[in-house]
């Protein structure tokens, strides 16, 4: 498909079906009997038996199936504030995933403000609708603030999953590349190009993992202890990683590196610079659609696996492979929260869809559309949770 | 049905389907290209082209067939303020009615919180998610203040359904019943009982539809001038009814009433009093379940008109007559507003529904489930908002 085909197709989807998505009962009313169970007088008990008893408002009202899908369009994929009523489209695409591969009713919510403070207030007063949050397309360094206040201060899970939905899958995929490689996490030097929420939040979640030597890239240069222009996400971060403490830009951190993770911009990664990493390379270009690398150029300067964000190429990093089941595991599990174990315990599930023999260079990462991933990522999810609970049970 | 097997099967449905509502996608996903257009990279030439032609969200996304049932769970059915939880079944309700007989996605939007700024914000944060915002079940005299205000501060069509939808239902029972009693609304005394948000709302649109003497009771007397305990809005009301300045009880007023609608609460009307009614009395007797005076009994008194909130007599008064149709009209006309021209043309719109020949004292409202009404009330409500924008755009 041409570029300008793919954009004259898709507007026309849209406008032939004003939009993707629509809100429909679940059974029909037909009769006078049929009105008097759903709406009144019937319905009456239904809001009684849930004054009485709070927790049967899942089990009653679709609430305990729905999900808010929330942005403020500051930061929508790669076109930056284009405003919360031009974002609509990507949040009715993300509904539509959320339904194919969880089941889950997930409802746009697009707000006209940028306050931190008023999309926090705004979306704990929405708890009572919905039984978990997606943050999605929000710009840095608000969206850190907003979800960690949101995790602190609601009772149901809130996921950003710009950082932790591609943090999880690019896990994923390191996974089974290493074992593509014969390394181990342990002693494999990993740079991230791109010092922003997701370059973050892989960072973390590696940490988290068992990776120990990571080196964040920004704009800026290498993130690294006392340069003046860190933001405070960064500055934690230089407490963490970059352990020889380089200063300095990509050039001078990607000598002997086993692993190049792109979360940045077009072209960021020469051929010279595969050139000098270590054996075997592994390099996830995920910039869209221009990747920092090619996969052509990249496997010609010498990498082994190379994934992108791209379907057009093979191991495609999408975070398609994430939040559906992250969100029906932690829904299904009554999880109060997302905690990092669950997060790692999914990009395991995800990294385990291909059989070990089936592993291989052009295949680290389950298909996009592989509807099996969902539901082992909901399991795995679902039994860290339970095991969460149990110890805190057993604790407390 | 006995109650308590009301009350079985109403919980029951509502917990064999957890819920009654849905959020699905128009199209489905099964290849690369079916994600690469509704998903990204498509998407993203629909973000931009909204961008660019902020008209086109309603065309592109399914917001303009978008409406928020909003409410804060103080004033559910006749339940009282029971909380956001405990009120979404009649969201979700609601929700389905707006499907089944509009056409419209209608999406439970339940906030935990009672504050009056707060609520005002969130709303106006939500207009880019949203064409339209039905108010439910909020308390008065909060909801006066918040439907206000937001009809102020939007540019989307706001309606508090409690106050208008039965106000609208009302009229149009009216029109109908002074044709079936041979009265005109210009010389016809109404006594409207209960002075909440319903009350006051009915006389409004009584005054504006052309009636002239009205008188409204609250629990406390009957509403006149100078009156220490009346509330700002019946202070208002005060001011254009009870043009006699009876003060006292319902008792006071209702001697030669030829109208008397009850928005209170049960068995306030007593049989001596409708006695003590103009011949061929009108009574809405809209409480429920239990209305203000039985069909029965009423008939026995004397009365010719008998119109309940029950869908076990004739003539049931019912907002489900007027807010589907309304919003349908008020969406596909881009109104800004639902204004008072378009709630009258509703009124009439229901009333004519039933043929002159058809018309009787014991059918003078069109059946709830009469799918033909919502059809010709959005028709009129959109004829009515396409001329007074060509008068503003005449005049501007």
């Amino acid at each position: 498909m041409t570029e300008s085909n793919l954009r004259d197709r898709a507007i026309r989807l849209h406008r032939e079906n004003n939009g993707k998505i629509e809100m429909v009962s679940k059974v029909d009313i037909l009769t006078e009997s049929d009105l008097s169970l759903v709406y009144t007088p019937g319905v009456g008990d239904v809001c009684k038996e849930i004054e009485k008893n709070p927790q049967e408002l899942n089990s009653l009202t679709s609430r305990g199936n729905s999900v808010a899908v929330v942005t403020d369009g500051t930061a929508v994929l790669g076109l930056g504030d284009i405003g919360p009523g031009a974002a609509m489209p990507v949040m009715e695409g993300k509904s539509m995933l959320f339904k194919k591969f969880a089941g889950i009713n997930a409802i746009p919510i697009c707000l006209d403000t940028k306050e931190v403070e008023e999309i926090i207030a705004i979306v704990k007063a929405l708890q009572p609708t919905f039984a978990g949050i997606n943050l999605e397309d929000i710009s840095a360094p608000r969206c850190f603030e907003i979800e960690k206040r949101l995790k602190e201060e609601l009772d149901i899970p809130v996921f950003h999953d710009d950082q932790h939905g591609t943090a999880i899958v690019v896990l994923a995929g390191l996974l089974n590349s290493l074992k593509v490689v014969k390394k181990h996490m342990n002693n494999v030097k990993v740079v991230i190009n791109g010092a922003g929420a997701a370059g973050i939040s892989v960072a973390k979640l590696l940490l988290e993992a068992g990776f120990r030597d990571l080196t964040l890239v920004s704009l800026e240069g290498v993130v690294c202890e006392g340069e003046s222009w860190l933001n405070p996400s960064q500055k934690e971060m230089a407490d963490v990683t970059n352990k020889r403490h380089v200063k300095g830009s990509l050039r001078d951190v990607i000598a002997g590196a086993d692993v190049f993770i792109g979360v940045s911009g077009p072209a960021a990664l020469k051929a010279e610079e595969v050139e000098m990493m270590a054996e075997n390379p592994i390099i996830f270009a995920m910039a869209n659609p221009i990747p920092e690398i090619y996969p052509e150029e990249a496997l010609r300067a010498g990498a082994t696996v190379i994934g992108t964000g791209r379907s057009d190429y093979p191991n495609q990093i999408n975070n398609l492979l994430a939040f559906p089941g992250i969100f029906r595991g932690a829904i299904d599990s009554g999880a109060a929260d997302i905690t990092i174990e669950m997060k790692i315990a999914a990009a395991y599930a995800i990294a385990k869809v291909i059989p070990e023999r089936e592993l291989a260079a052009d295949y680290v990462i389950p298909h996009a559309l592989n509807q099996e991933v969902a539901k082992v990522v909901a399991r795995a999810v679902e039994d860290e949770a339970l095991k969460t609970n149990k110890k805190v049970m057993q604790t407390s």
